[in-house]
């Protein structure tokens, strides 16, 4: 198949999925509140893509949601080269995602991260994950999100779900806290084994990330909650603000490409606290 | 004068500092509540310096503010060895600084940023500033403030008020949002002209802090507030998170140098916003 092609299944993939994620979440809120939608561009004279990224805030369930889209492209700047396979030899790119960040009322519900990408230079290969950042123990629910995510992985191959859970502690720390950022969940990136096979997983990944978020809200949203939850909820929410602004790759990647801000930071809760 | 004596009255004047502005800010607060203090080392093992942090939360006049002193030492990893002059050719250093981070409950009053280090590699130099932060526009206080600066520049060198405010408004700006932190101030690196000249700067630089702080406070905390002013406050705030983390050159230096993490993200503010 051609690059041309595999770009185009690629990023309709990714605006469908947007689209069901959206649809999911909004029949979770009981269609009482809807999403917010902005498109923006990369550059205002030449056309560089750009994305569409949708937020939900102060739902009765999700304190605030963003579902985000991009399809970007042009020429890596110097800086970047060295950084990025297969960029040295030709800086030109063209990288579509989805990622998604979920911070919830209830303190109850973790918070819940999924993002899937594929990214094209004079190489090509996807990456992505899922995790989740509770506030509060449960240590049932850690063992049932961690059997679902090896069930998603087996499917594909048996040894996925050891390499990407690893990936995932490892990237997922906060190395000046000594504290790991939630409880884990699967990462994986420059994967190009085969492209159709690795297509096929990115898409399995983005579907259990669906009924993983559906199960987990409909298992932990009933649970009554305290102030003092909520407060423990706000600190852990500063120490997600300290890993994305200090460690994530992907806002160091859209931030320094020029990417839009707003989209990018999107992944910040409506509310921090530091003691 | 040998190096010893210099490092021994750099941090004398340091701690003494850290001392007066603790009293100034617990008299401003009518000594309704006080400073908390943890003292922490560097390695548990080896001596390697270390620091005092005093932090007071939820008073009256101040929402947090931490006053921070340290006096570290060791050797550079090789990975910071480039980045600092005179430490490729020694990696052994030397660094003593006081930094305080200032938010206010009243959203009249400006967040308020103030530090001075002294820093020995193979060679030797003093750095540090003032900068504020105001959520709210008031021209009157930016034109009296700056002046306040010119004065205390004025009085060691009549270039430096020029240079080192440029150097602020360089420094603390935020290129994702092409938004500047606050309204500037001074700044000042690598400063080595004169160890002597140098130092009474530093010294001038602090207790102008100490006056700045307690006239702006003095002028504007007076001032109602709504509930509308508070939310562009946590919004301003999280703009200063994003700064600090995103940025902060001594967040970087600390967090990288084994500092204590709960000193150097002492500068977060209590609670931040972000829309």
């Amino acid at each position: 198949m051609n690059n041309k092609i595999k770009k185009k299944l690629v990023k309709n993939w990714f605006k469908d999925l947007q689209d069901l994620i959206c649809y999911q979440i909004e029949e979770i809120e009981n269609y009482s509140t809807s999403f917010k939608n902005k498109i923006w561009n990369r550059d205002k004279l030449k056309d560089q893509g750009g994305g569409e990224y949708r937020i939900l805030e102060n739902g009765k369930v999700f304190d605030k949601v963003g579902v985000n889209f991009s399809e970007v492209y042009g020429k890596f700047s110097k800086e970047f080269r060295d950084q990025v396979p297969g960029a040295k030899k030709n800086p030109n790119f063209w990288a579509s995602g989805i990622s998604v960040v979920m911070h919830m009322k209830n303190p109850n519900v973790p918070a819940m991260h999924f993002n899937t990408r594929f990214i094209s230079t004079s190489q090509s290969w996807f990456g992505g994950g899922i995790d989740v950042t509770p506030c509060l123990v449960d240590n049932k629910l850690k063992f049932w999100f961690h059997s679902e995510l090896k069930k998603c992985c087996d499917r594909h191959n048996k040894k996925y779900y050891k390499k990407y859970k690893k990936w995932c502690d490892n990237y997922f720390y906060l190395p000046h806290r000594n504290e790991p950022r939630g409880i884990g969940g699967i990462f994986f990136d420059y994967k190009k084994d085969s492209w159709e096979k690795d297509f096929a997983f990115v898409r399995d990944v983005g579907l259990t990330f669906k009924n993983i978020f559906y199960s987990i809200i409909m298992k932990k949203n009933k649970i009554k909650w305290s102030k003092s939850d909520k407060e423990i909820q706000y600190l852990k929410r500063g120490r997600y603000v300290e890993f994305n602004l200090l460690y994530d790759r992907g806002t160091k990647f859209g931030l320094k490409t020029g990417g839009n801000s707003d989209a990018i930071l999107m992944s910040l809760p409506p509310s921090a606290k530091w003691k």
